[in-house]
């Protein structure tokens, strides 16, 4: 039976995952597109439901995602047109959305294989920016980001959006930064941290497998303790104006020298 | 006298530049914030009006600024706080924004220096990416962005904020793609293209200055045409799932390597 009126409950539920506070204490969050929901679908990620507009869905390859959900067992809520517009926060709504449960490691329990590398974020306030270096650290063959301290959330819709997917196939990992200085203790697994100030140039670096590439925050970067705990700190050479450069491109540049130093071994 | 009432027709003439039609109609742009007014006002952008809280301005070198904009004759508009919180978009307004003339410079009559690079965008959708792609320009030594057909307005707020000031020290050309292809023919400037089908990697080729880099909407990259009226086209190598990065990393990973070649020249 299809649900025709936005004030459903369970409609209502899916609409307060717009919430933090409300992915927090349900665990789970909200994905929408054709594109999101087969990459999730593909990778194994755990799909609670999915949400489906018949009237909405026009391409074939999204009536075979639904069949194949069906087949494995996804609980399935057809909707409405109005009802999917009103969970939807993207022109063009293509009728095909998931609430997905959020998945996440356990510091404590995580160890790095040989080649692996991660980035970590300190205090990271933008959601768009954490999913964009989800997206770059994907593509340049990093495991994973650990947020530090507090973070904008990864499951936010924005974050959501910003990380085209790549959400589902990098490992995430929330922990304190004192947490964090423990398990590198008991590891013994290298911090690689950036600051304008540092004296080793990002591009000269021989980056040490494995090792976690440490970001401070948009606004205040790594503090000077902060620093202190890494094995190296790296700048990133800048002329003009500017004093700093956006985090999400900052954090790419770093893990693009990384991943073409793997490449050319 | 103050301004007390966000209902005056200066301050609502103010808050109809968050329109872009209205910022096109009128060739002025709202930017807020000390930062940003410092970096108008030291880069000697045309202010028109400077919009002033007294009771929101705590810091005294944002009252420094408000003197040298007096003083060299720039128009002092004074408003209550909450005038200047119905203008703000801002979390924590800081009391200090300005309307400033948009400048632009013309594509028919630029002619690139021997050591100058710019960027062009095709058809970029996303405010907030361009004005990442004017911060990281800036940073990277470039000379400005050039606009082709119809992109996002670099004088959107969020482009503004995301540009850090990079608005005004980078020159803004906007064009059609044709125009583009007639000032490239008459002017011998080589520009250099991205797809993730070339088989030149971006870190491989040594780019010749001056030159244009030209990218591809969000979306659709470049075309084929467009591909072919480069000199050249390089690809970034991806691994992981992802089939593309964001626009304005792509952009910083191979700005980024034109300039660390430069400076190791």
């Amino acid at each position: 039976m299809q649900i025709a009126s936005p004030a459903n409950p369970r409609i209502k539920a899916i609409r307060a995952l717009r919430q933090r506070h409300e992915r927090e204490r349900s665990g789970c969050f909200f994905i929408e597109g054709i594109r999101l929901v087969a990459e999730a679908l593909q990778t194994g990620a755990p799909v609670e439901t999915l949400v489906v507009a018949p009237s909405l869905l026009r391409s074939d390859f999204a009536r075979a995602l639904v069949v194949q959900a069906q087949t494995s067992g996804i609980p399935l809520l057809e909707v409405s047109e109005a009802v999917f517009s009103s969970l939807s926060q993207k022109e063009g709504p293509q009728g095909l959305a998931a609430v997905v449960r959020q998945r996440w490691l356990r510091l404590e329990e995580l160890r790095l294989g040989p080649g692996d590398y991660w980035v970590a974020l300190h205090a990271a306030q933008d959601p768009g920016n954490i999913g964009t270096i989800l997206r770059t650290a994907d593509a340049a063959g990093a495991r994973g980001v650990m947020l530090l301290d507090h973070c904008a959330d990864p499951h936010d819709p924005q974050a959501v959006r910003a990380s085209m997917g790549a959400l589902f196939s990098q490992g995430l990992v929330r922990a304190s930064f004192a947490a964090f200085c423990r398990w590198k203790a008991e590891t013994g697994c290298p911090v690689i941290g950036t600051s304008g100030q540092a004296t080793t140039d990002y591009r000269s670096l021989r980056y040490p497998l494995p090792f976690v590439l440490l970001m401070g925050s948009e606004r205040e970067g790594l503090s000077p303790a902060q620093q202190a705990s890494c094995e190296q700190v790296v700048s990133i050479a800048m002329t003009g104006r500017s004093d700093s450069l956006n985090l999400a491109v900052a954090t790419a540049l770093v893990l693009y020298e990384v991943f073409y130093q793997q490449r050319s071994l």
